[in-house]
């Protein structure tokens, strides 16, 4: 063991990006990025520019389009299932919701008073616009309710006037759920921010749905627990969004998803009904568990006002280390090693391959390479997380020198400090932030099963040639690749290249097309990649059962074309 | 550390009940002991006989009832949310319900075979009958397909010849969900039975629904993994009853429920849809997550027939220790204690009050008093499961120090061996046993926030008086609380002292009247004391959307009420 512990060596302090809590008005400062970082770092605006350009092109062809295709291009391709041709986001204001009268927000301002009824341009602006700039609504209106009651009434109301509304968190999400798509009513869960109670035996947190993530993951920290969930957005992305989302994040691996950690949610259904079903049980098969349909619907079947939420006690003794591996079979056969040796410690198991590597180093200020004398074709981050400083180190030390001996490992770097593990981890999480420098980036989260994951990403290369880079890092430890392809600048000849080819290559291989961002406006009409026809069909019928008049979230999530009425 | 350890007594060999897997006829042998045993122990079957009988009594006395009640008596009650008086399971045949016709039994030979169409009485006997032998349906079919196509067919069929069809298992159901309330076709899932991949590097599962527990434990165990679920039934349970019922068992404290191990699902519809959902990602947001909807549901809304399972892998070290606390209050600390201290390693939580000790002492033999000189209030059984046997046992020990030293516990053994480890459990496990040993027992699975749960036992007890023992015992690591009262002999008053008080105390103070059983025949009509009207509202309108004609386990789960056509 000691010879293995000689060939560490401490990572030198690298300077860190500012990492700040996002302000409620962050649209008006420079966009951040968020892909899976756990810091909030700022990014040159301009080079997101020429993806919102395309976007634009994509909504200003849509006449076009719309008579080319039919008025229900959707329906070209039913028979199709799997093997689709890539499309933009083609949709249409539906004719039948209403537009806000007077008498309507007359109606809102008696029930919510002046505060909770906005109408200035600034913040309107802000909250119309998503976190990457890329989808902007129109709305005229957000509402801003402070009880589960008022957003009953507010919902029983717009149903009966058939608005369409778009309920709104911390606007964090990737795919434009939570922006409108044209002038949706925004009902914002903000002021809906209670702690409403804590127990200490059990660990489960009740809460309202407004909770900012970090003041949570703040208020446990001071009780000695966590949540059971981590994002880069922490900052300013809500818990009510994150059930809604299921958001997946950093803490998947230990502590499975939200399906597994939510006991219990409050729910406003369309016509107002307020859903009472906050167990706060960890055991309860008293009929239907129907808080599932909300985890993850983005919106679509009720608006969540309260979570309760199991979680674990706080573990004091935390190793980080990144480690270089010389091929892909090394790093499965490493996370394989990892979950039996470090089983109930380990964490996090994040890879990233040579080319993320490089541009890492390339792009991104202060960063060192833990192995400068030569550049390896993968790198591995291993985090354990348990109760006891002394035995868990032993515990990664025996695994690494098992690990070595067994050639899976080309060379490694154990953090000896808070600071050299943030060290690594700024490694992984300064790949998005390096790539919006490089130039143009075409970016894609997917899950697959791990013995493949890595083959789409070798063919990608191959079918791209030297016109572009393609980089791969992700959660390996729950099969979720982050597949980007890097151009010096955006170009629709490589996106004809890319797509649908990712996505038929991951429905071919059984993968998801979302891993965790979600469909929201983004993917709704690419759900049959992942999804049989006939489960897509049960959504749809849930989605009717649920908010008749589909005013919650609309466009969103499943193909609007099996909402119109023929 | 030392002094401590030199308080430890090793357990004498305790001699252990016969373990054996339950074979498919086990109905014509002696009934066996199942609440949450994980050893299958011959009872003799005499003691259960006096709440059969009066099981009996209620379906004599049905029209009694119905004539006093009114054709629709939960009508009577639907404005008393949480507040109704216990009554019998009354329910009628659904006359809209057809009964089996020669023609539909050339049509299932022809699609399944002679061998696949069974009629034989002592067969049907047994499958008509619950474990408990306490429900008993008159169904004159069984049907074994092979294949989901060959489920579709029948589904298919029976529905469009409004024939009721009960899914079965290993029906080791103990809320009568299994077997036919009347004379509905049995649906067997035990002849698909294989494993169909297994993900070594994932740990990822797939099989059909058939497949018996144990066998999966067996087929896991030899590629270093385990099932993420362990219960008493093993031998005769399947994955799939396990999954409709959404089985809690022993391992849930450490792996959580079905709802985060699951991670697909494939499920025929009552029209005979074939749902496509077996998924095998870990993270996949793309649409509404529907499997959740058929975990847990008793087979009322589809049959279950693969199962896509996320299984972690095998940790070779087991520490299991037997402790004696003063009060319940120190139980409670211990439990705190435990999740901070052990953390990632605790896997059982287990408590059992001085009454059960006292019944398993007096009625079991070969149990051995771990402390034998002076009896205690309360006891726990502390499991832990990790990676490495020393770092493990070390952590175990200064838990305990601490805990000593802070006087939360009073006395406690470490086993040494698995032997011993066996003979702890064995304590706790042999509870249900000896208490059908003692005469009446009136039995209750309850969930309860567990500060308040042992407030029940206590009030219980002074209610009761003399007339009765109250006994406790139950996972308190998960809030669930097994509440026995054990009589000498079954008294029709006794009952009503306990009902609707139990389910009424457990109703005011937000718990489960089913922590991990379900409602089956037995509590359909008692889903109000723990859900909300809107949120069984709902639950009958999912119900409708997915099975119109109600064929799939007719009068379980939900109150048969919320279907009849007025």
């Amino acid at each position: 063991m000691e010879d293995w512990k000689s060939t560490y060596r401490l990572l030198t302090h690298c300077k860190h990006f500012f990492h700040r809590r996002l302000s409620p008005n962050f649209h008006n400062s420079k966009p951040f990025c968020t892909s899976g970082s756990r810091y909030h770092c700022s990014q040159p605006s301009e080079l997101v520019k020429p993806y919102i350009g395309n976007y634009q092109q994509e909504f200003q062809t849509f006449k076009h389009l719309q008579v080319s295709l039919g008025t229900n291009p959707w329906n070209r391709c039913r028979n199709q299932y799997r093997c689709f041709a890539s499309q933009a986001t083609i949709i249409q204001r539906r004719p039948d919701f209403s537009t806000i009268s007077s008498e309507d927000l007359s109606y809102f301002k008696n029930i919510l008073g002046e505060r909770g009824v906005v109408q200035d341009e600034e913040t309107l602006d802000a909250v119309n616009t998503d976190w990457m700039r890329k989808y902007k609504g129109t709305s005229k209106l957000m509402l801003q309710p402070r009880t589960a009651e008022e957003v009953s009434q507010i919902l029983k109301y717009c149903n009966s006037r058939c608005l369409a509304v778009v309920p709104q968190g911390g606007n964090t999400g990737l795919v434009g759920g939570s922006v409108p798509a044209f002038d949706e009513v925004i009902v914002s869960t903000s002021h809906m921010n209670k702690i409403i109670s804590f127990d200490k035996v059990s660990g489960i947190l009740v809460c309202e749905a407004g909770c900012i993530l970090e003041n949570l993951i703040a208020f446990l920290d001071n009780q000695g627990f966590v949540m059971p969930l981590d994002l880069g957005a922490k900052g300013s992305c809500q818990i009510g969004g994150n059930v809604s989302t299921n958001a997946g994040g950093l803490r998947l691996l230990r502590y499975g998803s939200l399906h597994g950690s939510v006991l219990g949610l409050e729910v406003v259904l369309a016509n107002g009904t307020v859903l009472d079903m906050l167990g706060t049980l960890r055991k309860d098969n008293t009929g239907y568990d129907l808080k599932h349909l909300f985890i993850g619907s983005e919106g679509s079947l009720g608006i969540v006002t309260k979570v309760s939420i199991f979680t674990p006690p706080k573990l004091s003794s935390v190793n980080v280390c990144f480690l270089a591996c010389k091929d892909y079979a090394s790093c499965l056969k490493l996370l394989l090693e990892a979950k039996r040796k470090l089983g109930e410690i380990l964490s996090a198991f994040e890879f990233l391959d040579h080319g993320a590597m490089d541009l890492v180093l390339k792009h991104l200020e202060g960063v060192r390479n833990p192995f400068p004398s030569s550049m390896h074709n993968f790198y591995v981050l291993i985090e354990t997380t348990g109760s006891s400083e002394s035995y868990d180190r032993e515990k990664l030390d025996a695994f690494l020198l098992h690990s070595m001996e067994n050639d899976l490992i080309s060379d490694g770097v154990v953090a000896q400090d808070i600071t050299q593990a943030s060290s690594c981890w700024h490694i992984r999480e300064g790949i998005p932030e390096a790539l919006m420098k490089a130039g143009g980036v075409y970016k894609y989260d997917l899950s697959i099963p791990v013995e493949k994951m890595y083959d789409l990403v070798e063919e990608m290369g191959v079918r791209l040639g030297a016109s572009a880079k393609v980089v791969a890092y992700g959660h390996l430890g729950d099969g979720n690749l982050h597949l980007n392809i890097s151009t010096p600048q955006y170009d629709d000849k490589i996106l004809s290249q890319i797509e649908p080819f990712v996505y038929e290559w991951t429905s071919k291989h059984k993968g998801s097309i979302s891993a965790e961002h979600g469909l929201g406006l983004m993917k709704a009409n690419k759900i049959h990649y992942t999804k049989s026809p006939e489960t897509v069909q049960l959504m749809a019928n849930i989605k009717k059962l649920l908010d008749p008049n589909g005013i919650l979230n609309p466009y969103k999530v499943l193909p609007p074309s099996l909402f119109t009425k023929n």
